[in-house]
């Protein structure tokens, strides 16, 4: 029998979470209710502790979406999933009626709900969503790993966007959480990677996860990346890194109708060498989140061990200690993800 | 028999022309000549006039390379040619040894020679070039419209960089004369497209040649292309302004998944909203010059009727008059495509 009340996590502006009881959420129609292992901490997510997001999610919402648990309950009307198995969820909900769903870009539909953002998410023990969010799990699959599965798809997206072929050689500008599961999948379909970043403590992590790695505060990145490619260039770059260094770097390194992939939010617009992309007849390739095929890929990849989760997962602490994980992840310059563990 | 001497325009340096007698050319083996009837004024040859590319001309050089003519001679181990066919000329010479070359894209290799800017050029009555850069006309075209065929050759371009499909919504930004080219290609390929353009002599031209057109200093040209395509934005949008307000315009206008085509030169480099796209997954499509499939669908379209050539070309004038031809172009703000016609 379920408890009656659960635990969960509510942000409360200005770098604050409180940690509290609340009524067991009960799912509706169409719904499911899932009991979380994990769930880890996005960039997001610090970004809404620094107050950088309060408008849109006010000051009474539990965040977190990089989960991972098992099935609670289904609510009416749910077919296909069994009460005990395992899950993550895809927090994408869309409307059904807008430009971007009729073309069936459901995933940036323009009403797009983001469920741990716009609705409340996983930092709780028991956590509703729509049963179409859900993806089942193989039973054999850890759960703290499978927390990764969001992000890594997040990465199967933008590889998959980039068109990437066995062979190719790839830059990845930017070895922060997102830019090294990049890196990964890009390995996985047969990229030759190179990361640049200009961190020395992530660099020594990314030549420790077999990396070629340039730091371009030290080298000449396009030099280094010429050398390597026969004055070629990179056949697809991922700008992971949000900066306007990152934005120069990526027109350097492309290669003559290379791809590009913007990954990074850029809050500021940057400024862009659009001649480059004239002259080279360069690509640049928008990609946000994920759509069902990448959490299919995600899901296979970690399962099969292709994503260094234990080398990924640099902490796990409990609900407890949500409000001291966000502050050490932020003051950590070695931190790559940290997991908040729910329940006992 | 040929003469032994030929009439050539010279580019003197800051603004100046200087028309004289040279040798009539002989083309050596792979080469042909060819009798120049018309060669049109491009924007690249204005800022050659200017003297903005001093550095690359020089001030010896005979510009010119939206030309049409006639074959006067083979030279040795030529084949394919008749002396007298009508034929116009790809200007683009490739190295054939780089890494654009050796993945096909010799369009944009690494070392092109563009004739005409590189090399002498179709302003003088024979010019010689080599046999692969020719393209053979049906007889009976108008020779006064094929010297269009190598703008046109440019929109071709870009629009088959752009994917377009048949009903797309598109818009392009800037009128004109490549923006009218592009705009005439899109719609033989099915488009619905709408014209952005400031000058209202430039809007009045456009809207002659059948064009729905908004003027962004007078409506908002967002809220405009919203109306016409309930909510959902330009599948494809061309970037032809070369300005701030027009890459501006580009990602506000874009549909999700929009594909927006750099067409333009930006010699400063512009701010562009990356988050824009990022947030509805466009894309961005540099597009330069045009290959030898892009030739023949321009020198077809010339054929069928389907370019409003005597409406494009607003100006004939003999070889004796570029200076002024140059001058009065310069100073014409309803002028689209001036021709110079060679040979008496």
């Amino acid at each position: 029998m379920t408890d009656t009340q659960i635990t969960a996590a509510y942000y409360r502006g200005d770098r604050r979470f409180t940690v509290e009881k609340k009524p067991t959420p009960t799912p509706g129609e169409g719904e499911v209710a899932v009991r979380i292992a994990y769930c880890g901490i996005c960039g997001t997510d610090m970004h809404v502790f620094h107050g950088n997001m309060d408008a849109r999610v006010g000051f009474e919402r539990i965040i977190g979406h990089e989960m991972s648990g098992t099935v609670e309950t289904l609510g009416a009307g749910v077919t296909g999933f069994a009460e005990g198995q395992k899950v993550v969820v895809r927090p994408l909900d869309h409307c059904g009626a807008c430009p971007a769903c009729d073309a069936g870009h459901t995933h940036i539909c323009h009403n797009l709900k983001f469920l741990g953002l716009d609705t409340d998410g996983a930092m709780q023990e028991v956590w509703t969503v729509p049963a179409h969010t859900l993806h089942a799990l193989p039973d054999d699959m850890r759960l703290d790993h499978a927390a990764l599965i969001e992000p890594v798809a997040v990465a199967c997206h933008d590889v998959r966007m980039s068109g990437l072929k066995e062979g190719e050689d790839v830059v990845v500008i930017g070895g922060g959480p997102i830019g090294v599961l990049v890196a990964m999948v890009a390995r996985e379909s047969g990229g030759k990677v190179v990361i640049s970043e200009v961190n020395e403590t992530r660099l020594a992590i990314a030549r420790d996860m077999g990396f070629d790695t340039v730091n371009p505060a030290k080298a000449d990145l396009g030099a280094e990346i010429d050398r390597r490619t026969g004055g070629k260039g990179a056949d697809v770059v991922f700008e992971v890194s949000g900066s306007q260094p990152g934005v120069d770097a990526m027109t350097e390194v492309a290669a003559t109708r290379g791809r590009i992939v913007m990954v990074a939010i850029h809050a500021k617009k940057p400024q862009v060498d659009m001649f480059r992309f004239f002259w080279r007849e360069l690509q640049l390739i928008g990609a946000r989140v994920y759509e069902a095929a990448d959490y299919d890929r995600a899901i296979a990849l970690v399962a099969a061990g292709a994503i260094a989760a234990d080398k990924v997962i640099t902490d796990v602490s409990p609900l407890s200690d949500i409000q001291q994980a966000f502050l050490s992840l932020d003051a950590s310059p070695t931190a790559l993800k940290s997991l908040i563990k729910l329940g006992a």
